[in-house]
């Protein structure tokens, strides 16, 4: 993995670092190649939780324009490869949805335009009380429209729709306000909280928060009673777990479970 | 009806209270047949408004672990008692859904798991401001995956993440804020502003409030032009009532209507 | 254009002001045909935002009850009309949401029932810090079944239920808290903070203006891979703009882009 993203794993928590910050952390072509294979390693491992976090003065800018620049000069004027980079984006974002860890956010400074759209789809994002929140394309003539897409399913559209037309800012706690984030906290407390956070998910059973996440996003585009035949049978599954009948008989008994896993 | 669910009908507002309060209010299959059963009989009638309250220590704390372990003695482990149990479940949240009177959930204390399921499923929800709210069965290893549906429907994707994979609390006032109940009020109020609350709906039309009601959770599953070809017959029907018809023509003739409902 | 319904263009920004006080701007027969004319007049129009507002003692109070209550002298009692004015009434409604620019309320004194749904399909809306939100016609037996389903996109769903089923009313400052408009303000800054949200909206580039907000409403009701599919084809549409490779290129040279529309 190339150095532009940095992984610590410990005590079953992976933390992935953007740290390409002399391009504010934008989603280059190698960055979405080393998250991606960083994501899909994850998947794999016996990681319970996933902080992302950056270096530098902003978390993530988004898109590398200069990159996208240079896409103009092929015969089509770089719309084949346009499409390949918003499809290989999307494939960044649908990987966290898809990931069997829950994924938490660490923000500070600035999340812009994909880097907004990547604070949208974390599982969870705790951020720092000055860090700031924006789908600004549009002041470059470029409208954040795969952003929206995490965003707007995140935040009141009226809210989304200021946003995205206006090129405006949030604020941290107008971002914890709206739903985007969970909460903010003082800057020198946000790598504490966000691991505090991360340690409380690592704690509990990785079979049962596998099992969850992954039917909470596939429910919430079903109709209820769709939903409710899905999570019945993810409800099903989970209580097939060994770990799950000793949790449920240590609870009845008043005593801590002793999980294997 | 086994005495752990109370009625009580008065000027048109049946209250049902959970009365099993050695479980905490568990959603035992006891107190889901009398629930279906008394939903049931309320369908048919002439109520216009419901009250869903309980007594002792808890509101409701959801499943009741006891008899679900008792279902593991069966050859596939419980496999199919679970799924039967969780089916049983969502018929009860449904005939809620689908009653035509508004129920509204007076909670107090705790609502937990499928008791926090149940806030989130009631159409209305006041709380006392020392209630708490959690979906906390990772905490045992068992993810509240059946309850998440009517949460993720009710409160912001991020918050209902926290709450499912953290086994955290909402207190009432950050219940309100995220959209699960309509509002806190002191404990010793919590049942007059209930009352009231109902009050005012059972003093509607009540065919008006039942084709509107039924429209609600139509529509909201429905692409924007499907909900609205589906509320224009909603409109129509409601239109044809002799009752909706005076009622118009009292506000136009500046009097109160003569409502024969 | 009948006079109930004025338009005044001046710097990209076409001004709609509803113009029938004495029925409280109601959405008569006359004023959705002038309302939907001039929307497509717009829609066709080098306009690059839109600002609704209203005239007299309300924003607008909904449905003109004179002209429904005419209706039922037909023979079938009314239904056809109905039927067919709602269709009108959603034909306005989603010119509102097809319309190429952004359209902003300028919500003053009151919104009810289709009023209230007026606002809630706006893109974005201002409120003057007294003005109230209602969906109340169950009060007179009629159930704001269209209503709710703006409405209901707008505002957690429990907040909708109690409105439409109590008939209560939101200050301007619980409308903003519930989602339903942007932001209240004093009502002798109303329209100054209405124009300059429309003059930073139209200081934008219209295409990504225009793309981007097509692209916000159609992804919204997709499944999360569909939006992304769609979103991206919206980004490569929006960066085959000359202007978008100009306001790029001028963004890292560090210079104001100079585009041509």
């Amino acid at each position: 993995m190339p150095d532009i993203l940095e992984r610590h794993d410990e005590a079953g928590i992976a933390t992935l670092t953007l740290a390409d910050p002399d391009t504010l952390n934008s989603l280059s072509d190698a960055m979405l190649a080393a998250l991606a294979a960083a994501l899909d390693d994850i998947a794999a491992s016996d990681a319970r939780a996933v902080i992302l976090r950056a270096k530098g003065r902003a978390f993530c800018a988004g898109h590398n324009l200069r990159e996208m620049q240079a896409m103009r000069q092929a015969p089509d004027g770089g719309a084949a490869s346009f499409a390949d980079l918003f499809d290989r984006c999307t494939g960044v974002m649908t990987r966290i949805r898809d990931l069997p860890q829950p994924v938490i956010a660490e923000v500070h400074a600035l999340a812009t335009a994909a880097g907004c759209q990547l604070v949208a789809t974390c599982d969870m994002a705790i951020a720092a009380d000055d860090a700031r929140f924006g789908v600004n394309g549009v002041n470059i003539g470029l409208f954040c429209s795969t952003p929206m897409v995490a965003l707007s399913r995140n935040v009141p559209r009226k809210r989304a729709m200021e946003m995205l037309t206006t090129g405006g800012f949030l604020s941290a706690a107008e971002a914890v306000e709206a739903g985007l984030v969970n909460r903010a906290v003082p800057a020198d407390r946000l790598a504490a909280e966000t691991r505090e956070l991360a340690e409380t998910v690592a704690a509990k059973l990785a079979a049962a928060v596998r099992i969850g996440k992954g039917a909470f996003y596939a429910q919430l585009e079903r109709p209820l009673d769709e939903a409710y035949a899905l999570t019945r049978d993810a409800m099903v599954a989970n209580l097939a777990e060994p770990d799950t009948d000793e949790g449920m008989a240590a609870f009845l008994e008043k005593r801590p479970p002793r999980w294997t896993q």
